[in-house]
Formats: C-alpha cells, sequence, structure tokens
C-alpha cells in the first residue's frame, strides 16, 4: 500500500470519524434509525428508544419467602428452647414459598423450625422479628420507578425484568439496514470456479456477516463491473433504503480511485485515506438524497476491509441504534519478538497469545492487508498509534482480546519450525475435547530455540542437523539453551526431505549433484531453518561450494512458500518436504529422512496442559493418520530422547 | 431459601456438573448434537463439526501488490537517481494491484517511482530487488494447510477465509434445541393481567433468550399445573425432540419437590441442590428414552434462574455443539463496603461498576434471589467461593464484567440518598448521548457522603438537616469530609416531604402531630437517612418524644419500602416524598419542603464526565419536566452553594 500515495491522505482514524459525522448530519441523515414498538419477546439484543418505566411493582403484593408457618411477630414474643410459645390453629398458617401473606400476618416461621403437636397446635422456640421471611410488594421493582434508560441493547435479564415490570411491548430502534455492494471486473460470486486472475467475493460475505454480527439486516447486491456510472447508480439504488451502504472495491487503487469519485458525485466524499494500516485508502461519505445516507468504501484487501468495517462502520451504527459501541475486552501481553512500525499510521497488528509461565505472551503473525488467515488466527489485536516506532521485544502492551483468556490459558504455545503433523495433532486434541488448543507460529528451527529459551512458547519444533557429528537437535539445545538438566526433547516425527520440482520433473533432477546446474534456479530457505541446514550439510559432503548453486541467496520463509514459488514458475526447485509439493500438485525428489523434534522445559512436560497431547501421540489411528499423509514415519513419535 | 433444607443438598457446583455430565452419558445422551452442512454464508455463529482444511490457495496465482508497472529485476540493476535505467515499451506492464502477474516479469514498481518519457520508455532511478511488491500464490492460504480445527465458532473472518480456500458448505453442529417448560398453578402468561398471588411467567422468557443467545433454538411449551402426572407427562413430551430441558419451578419449594421426583420418575436425578446462591434448589438429571435427554430444573426465583442457567445449562450447551464455553472478561475493582457471605456456598454477588479517582469501584447490589432488578443493574458478578466468609470493605476483588469497561468508565457514580429526579437525569443524558451512564446507589444522606470520603463515589446525594441551625448539607459536609476546601456542594433541587397515607386518607391524618395518636402503625426510615433526620427534627421542635409514635423503631431503607408497606397494608403511615407515594397511588399530607444537594469533590466538578449533567440540569425542558412530576421546585436547580 503506498505510504503517501498523491491521491489518497493520511487523516486520523479520530478525525477521520468526526469529518464522516460531520459530512451526513449535513447531507441530512438521520441522526438515529426509527424507533418500533416489538413485542418484550423479540426485544433481546435490540436497543431501547426511550426509557421503560415500571408500570407495576413486583412483586405486586406481600408473599412469604419461606416454606413455613405465617405469624403474628407479637405473638411470638418470649419463645425460646426452655419456654416455647404454642400456636393455636387459628392463630398460623401454613404457606408456600411465593404464597400472598394471609390477611393479618407479618411473619413467616420456616417449617424446619415448627414443632406441629397432635392437636394440631404449632410449637415456637424462638421468638420472630416482624417481616420475618416476608417479601415486600415492591421488593425487585417499586411502580413508576426507572428500569432501563435510553439507548440500553436488551439483555434476556432486562426483557424479564420489563415483563414482570408490565410492559408487553417495547420501543426499540429498527435493526439498522446495511447494504453491501461488491464491484471489480476480477471480483465473481462465491460458489463459482474462479480461472486465473479472478478473485472470489469473500468480502462481501464477510461485511455482511460483521454488519449481522452489530444487530444490523444486512443485503449484498450484484457485483457491479468497474465502471464509474454503475457504481453511482448501484450506490444511488441502494442508498434508498438503506441506512448504511458498504462500497467493496476490488483490491486495485485505480479502483479506490472510482470509489471516491463515485461518493464525490453522488453525494459528499469526506474522507479519502486514513491514517490506518492495514485499511489506508477508505473512503467515506455520504449519497445525498431526500434524508441522505452515509457510505463507506473499503479496501478490497480483505484484513483492510474488515478492520475498517470495526473502526469507522461498526461505531456508526451504533450510534445509529443510539447505543454505546461495543468493546472488545482487553489484556496486557509480553511481546514475544521484536514489532517495526512506520510511523504516522495506526498500526493494526495481529496477534498470537499463549500462557507460558504465567505470563500472557504475544507473537505478531504476518502484517500484510490480503492475509486473511492472520484474522483467522489472531486472538487478538495490538495497535501501535501513529506515534510510536514499535516496541522491543519483551515489551508489554496492551491487546484487544478476540478470544477468551481462559481459552487462551488453555493453548498449547509451539513456535519453531512448522510441520504438518502439528496441525493434524492440533485438529486431534480439538476433536478429543473443545477447550485444547495448539497454536504453532513458523520462526524457524533456531528460532523456536531461541523463544523457548526467553520463555515465549512451551514447545519448540526443531530439526535441526550439527553437521559436526551428524546428531539433530540436541547439540543445538545445549548450545542455545546452555547445559540445562531442566529440558527434555520429545521426538514427533520422522519426514523425508527432498527436493520440490514442477510436476513431471522437467529438468529430469535427481538429487542434490544437480543444483550447480548452470541456469538453474534455486530457491532456498532462510538462515536458521533446519531445511537450510542440512542443505549446507549436504552441499558441504558432497564439496560443492554454495556460490555454484544459481539461487542459493534467495530465501524463502516456509516450506510452503518454496512449493508456491516453484509452482508459480518463479524457480526450478528447492528444498522442502512431501506435504509442501502435494499442497501445489508438485513432484518431490527425496534426498534425506530427518527427525522433528519437540523441545520443552521438563516442568512443562508434566504439566497438565501437555498431558493430552502427550496421549494423542501414542495414539495408534493417530500414528497411522500421520504416516498416510505420505513422506512420515512414526517409529519413534513419542520417544522422549532427552 | 432454606439454609440447609432436609430435602436438598448442597454439592460443590463443579462436583455438579461433573454428576450431571456422568448421568447424561449413562442414560445415553448423545455427547455432541448432529453435525448438518450449510452454505459458507450461513455458517456465521455455528460451531465446526470436522477441521476446515484449505482446497485451494488463495491469492490462486501471483499478483501484483501495488499499481504501478512490471519489470524485471535483472534490468533495473544499476539504476539511480544520477544512473537512471530506461526501459523500453516492451519491457515493462502497468499493472493494477491484484493484477495477475504478466508472464516473464518478477518485480513491481510503485507508478508513484517511475517517470514515463515522452515516447513511452519508464525512467526508473532505483534498482528493485526481485519479487518487489509481488503478492505470492499461497501468501495467505496454501492448499492442504490446516485453516480451521474442529470445535470453532465461526466468525465472520472465518467463513470469509473459508470460502477463498474453497468451501462453498461447511459441515457445522446443528443447532442445540431447547425446550422451557414453565409450571406452577399461580404461574400466567406474559401479556395477562395477573390478579393478586399471581405471577407473570417473565423466567420463561428470559431462559428462552439466554438459550438463544446461547446460539440455540428455543421453544416454550404451555404452563403445566402443579401436578406431578402433568409435569411428567410434559417433560417426557419435550424430551423427544430437545437436547436439553428446562423445568421452570414456581417459587415454592413444594414445587422444587415435584420437579426433583418429576426427574426421577422419567430418568435419572443426579443432583438435588447445590452449593450455590442464589440457585440452591437446582435439579439436574436425565430423561430415560431410546437417546436420553438432558433435563434441569431451575428454581422459580428469577435470579436463581437466569443464574443457574450460566452455571449449568449454559456449559453443557457448548459442550453439545463441541465448543468452548463462552467467556465473560474479568477485572479487578475495590470493594466499596463490607460483604459478608455464608460459608458452604458460592454466593453469586451482583455488583455495580464505575471508575472513581482511577480505580474500579464494586458497589454490591441487593443479594435477594427474587430481585431480579439487582441483575439489570450490575456491571459484574462477584463470586465469594464456598470456603471463603466474605470480603473487608476495599478488599480487591475479582469481578467478571457485563459491561465493558470503557463503557464503565463513562458511568458518573452516585451513591447516597436516591431521588426521582436522579433517574430523570439518568435518563436524559443517555438520550443524548448513548455514552453518557449515571448509576445511583441508595445507601442514605450519611453512607453517601462516607463513600464520598472513602473515594467511592463521584457525587453523593444529600438532604440531611442540621437540627442545631436550621441549615441542609453544609454542616454534615464538615462534619464528615473534614473542613475541606477541596469539597463542592450543587443544589439538585427542592422537594416536599410528607406523610404517605392510604388511598383517601382514611385515618385524617395532618401532620406530625397525629403521630402520636394511640394505635396508629408508623413505618420509620433507618438511622443516616435525611428523611429520619427531618422527622425528629419535626418531632422535637414539638417537643414530642419518639417513644410516643408507635412503630418508631421499625425501620425501611428507601422511600419505596415506605411506601409499600403502606401499600400492602402493614403500617398506616411514614414520611418520605410525593413520588413515593404516587409510586404505589397513596395519598399525601405536605409536612417540609427541603433541599436536595449533590456533594463531591471539586477535582470532580471540572471533570469532562460530569460536564454534560451541568449542561443537563441549566436546561429549561429537564427542569419544567421535573416541576411536572409534582412535589419539586427547581428555583435553586445547578446553583453551587460551596
Amino acid at each position: 500500500m503506498p505510504a503517501a500515495s498523491p491521491f489518497v491522505s493520511d487523516i486520523p482514524a479520530a478525525q477521520a470519524m468526526q469529518a464522516w459525522r460531520e459530512a451526513c448530519a449535513a447531507a441530512g441523515c438521520p441522526e438515529r434509525v426509527p424507533a418500533v414498538q416489538v413485542p418484550v419477546g423479540e426485544a433481546v439484543g435490540r436497543v431501547t428508544a426511550e426509557p421503560v418505566w415500571a408500570h407495576r411493582s413486583s412483586p405486586a403484593f406481600d408473599s412469604a419467602g419461606m416454606d413455613g408457618i405465617a405469624v403474628r411477630a407479637a405473638e411470638t414474643v418470649g419463645a425460646t428452647e426452655t419456654t416455647p410459645v404454642l400456636l393455636s390453629a387459628e392463630a398460623f398458617e401454613v404457606v408456600d414459598t411465593g404464597d400472598p401473606m394471609p390477611p393479618g400476618y407479618d411473619a413467616v416461621v420456616m417449617r424446619e423450625h415448627v414443632h406441629r403437636t397432635a392437636d394440631g397446635q404449632a410449637e415456637l422456640r424462638a421468638a420472630v422479628p416482624p417481616y420475618q421471611h416476608v417479601r415486600s410488594i415492591g421488593e425487585d421493582i417499586s411502580a413508576t420507578e426507572l428500569l432501563l434508560p435510553e439507548g440500553h441493547r436488551l439483555r434476556p435479564v432486562d426483557v424479564a425484568a420489563c415483563a414482570a415490570a408490565g410492559a408487553t411491548e417495547l420501543l426499540v430502534r429498527r435493526r439498522p439496514a446495511v447494504v453491501v455492494i461488491p464491484t471489480g471486473d476480477e471480483i465473481r460470486p462465491v460458489g463459482t470456479e474462479p480461472r486465473p486472475g479472478e478473485i472470489l467475493d469473500t468480502n462481501s460475505l464477510m461485511l455482511a456477516a460483521q454488519a449481522r454480527e452489530a444487530g444490523c439486516t444486512a443485503a449484498v447486491t450484484p457485483i457491479v463491473p468497474d465502471d464509474p456510472d454503475l457504481i453511482t447508480a448501484a450506490l444511488r439504488e441502494a442508498a434508498v433504503d438503506a441506512d448504511l451502504v458498504i462500497l467493496v472495491a476490488g483490491s486495485s487503487a485505480g479502483r479506490d480511485d472510482y470509489t471516491a469519485r463515485v461518493v464525490a458525485a453522488a453525494g459528499t466524499l469526506a474522507v479519502h485515506g486514513v491514517a490506518v494500516r492495514p485499511g489506508h485508502p477508505v473512503v467515506l461519505g455520504a449519497v445525498a438524497g431526500p434524508a441522505g445516507t452515509p457510505v463507506i468504501g473499503v479496501p478490497g484487501y480483505p484484513v483492510s476491509a474488515a478492520l475498517t468495517f470495526d473502526i469507522f462502520a461498526a461505531p456508526l451504527l451504533s450510534a445509529l441504534e443510539g447505543a454505546a459501541p461495543r468493546e472488545r475486552p482487553s489484556t496486557t501481553a509480553r511481546l514475544a519478538r521484536k514489532l517495526a512500525s512506520v510511523i504516522g499510521s495506526d498500526d493494526w497488528v495481529r496477534v498470537r497469545l499463549g500462557r507460558v509461565g504465567g505470563q500472557v505472551v504475544a507473537t505478531p503473525l504476518p502484517r500484510g492487508a490480503g492475509v486473511l488467515t492472520s484474522l483467522v488466527r489472531a486472538d487478538g489485536l495490538l495497535v501501535v498509534p501513529a506515534g510510536v516506532e514499535g516496541h522491543h521485544a519483551g515489551a508489554e502492551v496492551r491487546v484487544e482480546l478476540l478470544r477468551g483468556l481462559g481459552e487462551i490459558g488453555n493453548t498449547i504455545v509451539a513456535i519453531g519450525s512448522h510441520d504438518l503433523v502439528l496441525d493434524v495433532a492440533a485438529s486431534e486434541l480439538r476433536a478429543t475435547d473443545p477447550l485444547h488448543t495448539l497454536a504453532s507460529s513458523n520462526v524457524g528451527s533456531l528460532g523456536g530455540l531461541v523463544a523457548l529459551r526467553d520463555g515465549l512458547c512451551h514447545l519448540a519444533g526443531s530439526h535441526l542437523l550439527d553437521p559436526a557429528t551428524g546428531e539433530y537437535t540436541l547439540p543445538y539445545v545445549d548450545r542455545i539453551l546452555g547445559d540445562d538438566s531442566g529440558i527434555a526433547v520429545v521426538r514427533l516425527v520422522h519426514r523425508d526431505q527432498g527436493l520440490l520440482v514442477a510436476p513431471g520433473n522437467p529438468l529430469g533432477l535427481t538429487g542434490i549433484d544437480d543444483l550447480t546446474r548452470p541456469g538453474l534456479r534455486y530457491v532456498n530457505r532462510q538462515r536458521g531453518a533446519g531445511t537450510r541446514v542440512l542443505l549446507d550439510h549436504e552441499l558441504a559432503r558432497r564439496g560443492i561450494d554454495p556460490a555454484e548453486v544459481s539461487g542459493y541467496p534467495r530465501e524463502e520463509h516456509t516450506h510452503l512458500a518454496v512449493a508456491a514459488a516453484i509452482a508459480a514458475g518463479r524457480a526450478d526447485t528447492g528444498m522442502g518436504i512431501l506435504a509442501a509439493a502435494r499442497a501445489f500438485g508438485l513432484d518431490f525428489v527425496p534426498v534425506a529422512r530427518e527427525p522433528y523434534d519437540l523441545v520443552m522445559r521438563t516442568s512443562v512436560l508434566d504439566d497438565e496442559l501437555l498431558a493430552p497431547l502427550w496421549e494423542l501421540l501414542e495414539r495408534p489411528d493417530f500414528q497411522n493418520g500421520v504416516e498416510k499423509l505420505g513422506g512420515y514415519s512414526c517409529a519413534e513419535t513419542g520417544r522422549r530422547i532427552r
């Protein structure tokens, strides 16, 4: 996204919101949606459009607060263990909890404290004060009192109280109506098979769902091609019945300009460009008409679309209902790694959270506006404000929560090299018990061991070969974590590493020796990745200088990124695992079989959080499933090697 | 509710939940509701019944990440400000963000960094690395990767990602079906006019709404009379199609026994009575049948009904969906006053929260199981565990939040004497801006000044007369808050105090002098209440000994409670304000006109939190509205008297 596009400004979010509201007011947009009368039973989730005053007291009569007998307190005076008082059958009445108090009686004695004599008298061994166990008229609600203010979003207890106070209908705000207009020549409806260059309209699906979650009704129009006249017409038509129109641009900036121009043509363009990333090229304005309709143009990148809805559309919709905006809870967390941020924009960073050693640790996820999975996987959102350059590793930061802290506390945090078997394990754990989550972040084997050293994860996934000894994992554990007897290592799996090649292996590669072929385009893994160490080892033992491998300096950070580069024809080969080849329909030339290990503190090994994982690794059905993936052996799965 | 009823046990909540689950399993209740296939667009809010693996990579092709030109990075080597590189029209292609990368090109230069010459060449003043501004195939989602685990409640971003990964339908859990059966001879449907002794069925309304909020479908059967055979038949019928049946007892304990007996007769009674208040007499079990159906019998007191749903039904329903239970966020707060709790039961205390002087302060609300408004007004729930006797005033406690902390921070906290004008002001503030909340707790005038001294509120509402000087409020401020120049006092209103009497004033009371009539039943206010001080003053200046007033020792804590006692015929008269008389349809004999003042720290006076209140007090429409209530004068409203 352009840092300072000549066409798009960088208005701070709060200022943009203010400008939008002012433009809406100037265009005659209603401040609130109209009020409607609904039966109390259907009012949950809606917002009160007037205060609710009690018409009736509740309870509406004095009643017994216990099962027992109704008495006159004055007649019990003097009763003790040694001098009980006897009440004749005419001097009391049996009552159950909730029964109206019989006239003339002013207290209740619990049945457990009453001895009934054979002739029907009641023997009391203690005096009772007036009004004991009597539930007073109006104890809960007094007629004429204020039950709920205007602008209150009704919960189940609220409607029950309103009904108890005599309400059968409530005046609430109509749900705001949101219309989503997808635009773009390359956009295709969800459910169709997109051709190369085409993109499925997942944004409309998401934005309509966000609107419904915000308590609105939502409709999506057919996709409008990249034609300003057609978009203007669609906008004008949608504005007639909508309380908010969302124009979804394709991801092209040419399109963003359409949106701004279209909004200007149809009414008022208040804002084009905000100091928020992702989400920068948002458009805010109002459509002219008898009453005016707010419009937001959200960028086509899915993270931008989702966040700009949250930041701008959601507060506007709350205001239309006259309700306080919904809030996400927040917590403080320690940042797992350094976080750089560009000065001048609020940076919305998605983070994974886990509780490690008693504190919440936040690991930033990929930052791209197009990486929707960064929102899917996020446990929280961290805003680096416009004036801050970023945070150091270990810094305490405030995080808005997208998952509950309890759930986060039940999450096994794995950082390091990533392997598909971790995904399979995560999925199986969850199927066994929805409270068990295994979250893994990919930073390479070496990065994982460093994260473990710094107390940022429970498990580090590692497959690092020590070329000197030919041994895996353990030498690096000593090197990075010290000669620490408090470290345990459990073998997860053995897996095949090999060369990923285009389908049919068009260059006929047979192994490492072929990598020196002139003109071959190799794609490498980053330093610290186990696969990189393996390649270096394989080259070294053949006496091949890395400089002879064309493409050696070109680094990708995951097996899948290597596979993607080959699938896209940007490279001829790279080292990776069979699962990565399969993901992109590539062929695979095996090179070596290596162990993949889980490294942890011994205290974690015995933690009940991990117990379900150790049980899972022993299960034959799990091991069979893993071996069926291809390229894996479970011969040593679950074995503690240190 | 009985402390230790002989019929009801006191099983700890966790143990009761465990016993219920075991009984359900033994009765053959399904562990999960069945899975159903739904279109992605309709899957939001549902729980995945299988892991979601990506079928397709997203993006599905390499694309331009910026608007600009696609180039071959190798051809830009050497370009600098002083030695630009010129690319001929054949050596680049114009691309917009999102466009597929043209074959052969491997980088994008932003249009802002390209100078186009008159003859169509592109001049570059910097070299670009390969893959600059290229969005890679699979950057967001790689085919075959695990997108979502089983047991995940789908959010808008999740379904968008699933759709992008090629899913058009998702396998999710069917919504659990809940059937609510109201029981009780005295229970009447909401919408009918209850006769004395009858109670509206607000519990079913609330429980069905709670079930829907928990993601279920909910149905309510007709009200079943107090007949075990009829209840058993209704339970068996409801169990056929339900995933959970909720039996709602009236508030009589005889009814609770019915429920337990009925559940035992229809299947298995697992639990009758838990160590939770309110909610103690809950019944947990399973109905026998081809598959078995869980059943919960909730007590008839509304707070008990709402809380036992939260504590027992909600986790069971989450488990049926295979999802993690929903969590409430929590915070720490300082307790505004001492909180006693009975050992042996988890005590669920409803609290009001406010941010005063930088910290969150929790004020306990009425504890009765029948006081639903205590849940309506609650900002949080505080659990005093079974083993704890309570907390001291000022203790730091953990509170589950029912409102967002941001909203709570926008709340003006008033503690002290209560007056209807505060309710009117609260309502008006909210109507003006849904972010403004004024929450008032009634502890009497003196209690309010003590709370202000202890930093527990922003405002103390006070109408205390100093008999020695005839002056209101100020002498008490000096006495309790010291000769503190940091205290401000603002007059809210003048109001009439008088004797509340039954309609038509059957005893023909004319004023204070009549209170010594033999046999007259007076109902008094508690010590520390301004109204009590006023009575004492009026008696003293007439030389009347309080002992001459029959009923003088009998204390109620609010104007409305005094009015309720008179309305119920439990007393003949008591002192109070006209609004209280009107609430219960009583007559009113004026005695005195008194000021009602707001006391606060001067720092709070200038706080922007309070500014909207000061503006409101000046508004003529507000003052007119108050005077129309009757018994009020706004002649000095808003005047600062100190």
